[in-house]
């Protein structure tokens, strides 16, 4: 047993002091588990178009997804953490991270010390309405805290400088040592590298889970993905397990095309390089109708609208992955949806974390699903606001930034 | 056989002439079916917010739909058939319509001479893509035709005054004898008198289709009906049937509750008498988190909106069901599908008319579908333009014509 058990931690972590400024590397100090909570030395984190973005918007409860579809030039790309989360500083932000459990409190039963976990942002308590339903992976347990950053008792972990500091989705990976609820973090199997891991956290599985759990694309189905981020790219993947026909990626990018066929896609458009013809046209017309299933990976209104209108008339199932940018709507006839078409979402790809991330690592071990493939870069803890900068580059897919010295 | 066969046949119809005026009675002739037609002696017609309204919608394609929901002063109760199908007159309207097959043409093989039939304006080919998904009841087979209100030939069956007529959604109900494809007509059991089978050529199939088909509500789940006409009223019929938890039923006219509380509702809420609280909240806090299922039986876009934002999180359903006003558009925060609410709709209550309106008939029969009830008012062909103002009356659910002298 570690001789850090009970006691606090002191360690490195990215802390968000103020809005528009970059992070800044400190020492804080983590607080123990408290009962049904666990501390856990991050080993690696993800940078993800995140977070921040989502305390800005006007919504009244804080927002179940992180993504905003890589770096499509499609969406309002905003890379608002240096705006900085309004009225909810200083704060330690990171949601995509995987480690080791150093201690755990009082009935935690999940998860031991040693094993290797997930962080989750989607909890899943098996106890409330909304795990029991069967029907929706968002746990209800702790979102008010959670949406407020602090831990289910209403108090934080983090100090730094005398100052306590916010926790952030429930999971605060931007720093080396992080205490999560119990529910919020999963044990995976202890073969699979920790630096690819972290990336189930967040994008792959919201991708990957968006075809597999929440559309269930039908075998021999036609799939338009708009958007080739990290996000889109997973849907892409997910679509080719579950045997999709056509796989069709949208992307204003051009370099994208590679990555596309590379994750399995049978066709990529360009709807910046259509010629009298709307994407939605163009869609409808490759594949005599509609697609049957659509997925909007940019956060971006505009193509939302268009991806439901490029699902087939009768049966065409549109699913909203990516984050709109703080009061921006949503919009169509309802003619479209009175023809057929089903418009529908989803958080971490419809994943219950505890249930069924350790199946998605599985499908990474047994060769089913990429993850080594989207990191392009990497960094170390100190470097991370150059993380993201390079996430505002098109050739950046993941920066995993390595947190363990 | 009928000394008809073969002839064309003069007979009474109310014909739109002109934009903004009464329909007229005039006769007219009705020429005989060509191969794949049947020609209908119409007993008996429904008058719906019909119809004409449609055409003049900046739809690409006619609307599936002809329903307003009833009454409802909710919705924008456009008594559009006074201003005419635009570039779409002379035509002979009416869509929901019984009566007995007089003759057909050749090839035709599932309705006979004598046969009591119900007209469909959604045809069921079991031919062509849709027919054969198994996964919507809007067959494309005679689409094309049907809008623009010929025959599936490109020509008429109708002339009065030496003038072509248009048939209007297929059916052309408004003349005491009409023709149709095949595909869009039904025999019914001759044991259910035809001034009630004529409504399940709409309203009634629409509603109750779309809480048993399109929904399929679950078992002691909780439903809110926006609009209690008769739309919305055989929603809640559907919804007792599949034995659902909480039936609540929105609408502005108070006298609606007891009309609701008839048909198997449970709970009536007017929102134009909620003191600071939405209808939404009113919903969410009626049913601990919001409906499993809503519908939209208004045509009404704001009323769209609140039917979604009124369902649950994570898994609540909203049909839409009602027809909205050209170029209104529905319009919600991406946040409300992302947290799992799905937005939908359906046309003819998802029923397949050829493989599923006897069904509905047998309901009927066997006492499970009320349609009895819904007949407020009778008029004779003569008077149809004052069946046309009682349905602005809040008191009118529908009003039966009767066609054959």
């Amino acid at each position: 047993m570690a001789d850090t058990v009970g006691k606090p931690i002191k360690c490195q972590a990215a802390v968000a002091w103020e809005a528009g400024k970059d992070l800044s590397i400190e020492e804080i100090e983590v607080a123990p588990p408290q009962a049904h909570e666990v501390r856990i030395q991050i080993h690696y984190t993800g940078v993800c178009h995140t977070g921040a973005y989502i305390q800005t918007s006007s919504n009244p409860e804080p927002s179940p997804n992180c993504e905003l579809s890589g770096v499509l030039r499609l969406t309002r790309c905003v890379h608002v953490i240096r705006q900085g989360p309004r009225g909810r500083i200083p704060i330690v932000l990171g949601h995509e991270g995987a480690g080791i459990v150093e201690s755990v409190g009082e009935g935690v039963t999940n998860v031991k010390p040693g094993d290797h976990v997930v962080a989750l942002y989607t909890p899943e308590c098996k106890e409330c309405k909304f795990c029991k339903s069967g029907k929706t992976n968002l746990c209800g347990k702790i979102r008010a805290t959670q949406g407020k950053g602090v831990m289910p008792d209403g108090t934080s972990r983090f100090t730094c400088k005398g100052k306590k500091l916010l926790h952030f989705m429930g999971t605060s990976t931007f720093s080396q040592y992080t205490v999560v609820a119990d529910i919020s973090v999963v044990a995976v199997q202890q073969d699979a590298p920790m630096d690819r891991t972290c990336l189930l956290g967040c994008g792959i599985t919201t991708g990957y889970g968006a075809a597999r759990i929440t559309a269930n694309v039908e075998e021999g189905s036609n799939v338009a993905v708009f958007g080739a981020g990290c996000v889109g790219l997973s849907v892409v993947q997910g679509a080719v397990t579950q045997k999709a026909g056509k796989i069709i990626v949208v992307d204003v990018n051009p370099t994208k095309e590679e990555w596309s066929k590379k994750f399995g896609a049978t066709d990529f458009v360009n709807p910046s390089k259509l010629e009298g013809q709307t994407i939605v046209e163009k869609l409808i017309e490759m594949t005599d109708g509609g697609c049957d299933y659509t997925f909007d990976c940019t956060g971006n209104v505009g193509v939302m609208r268009a991806a439901l209108e490029a699902s087939h008339k009768g049966w065409g199932q549109s699913i909203i992955i990516g984050v709109a940018a703080a009061g921006q709507e949503i919009a169509t006839r309802p003619f479209q949806l009175v023809t057929g078409r089903v418009w529908k979402g989803c958080a971490f790809g419809g994943v219950k974390g505890r249930s069924q991330l350790p199946d998605l690592v599985q499908d990474y071990l047994g060769g089913k699903l990429k993850v080594d493939e989207f990191i392009t870069h990497r960094e170390n803890l100190k470097d991370i606001n150059t993380a993201f900068e390079q996430m505002k580059a098109g050739d950046c897919i993941r920066c995993v930034v390595t947190m363990k010295e």
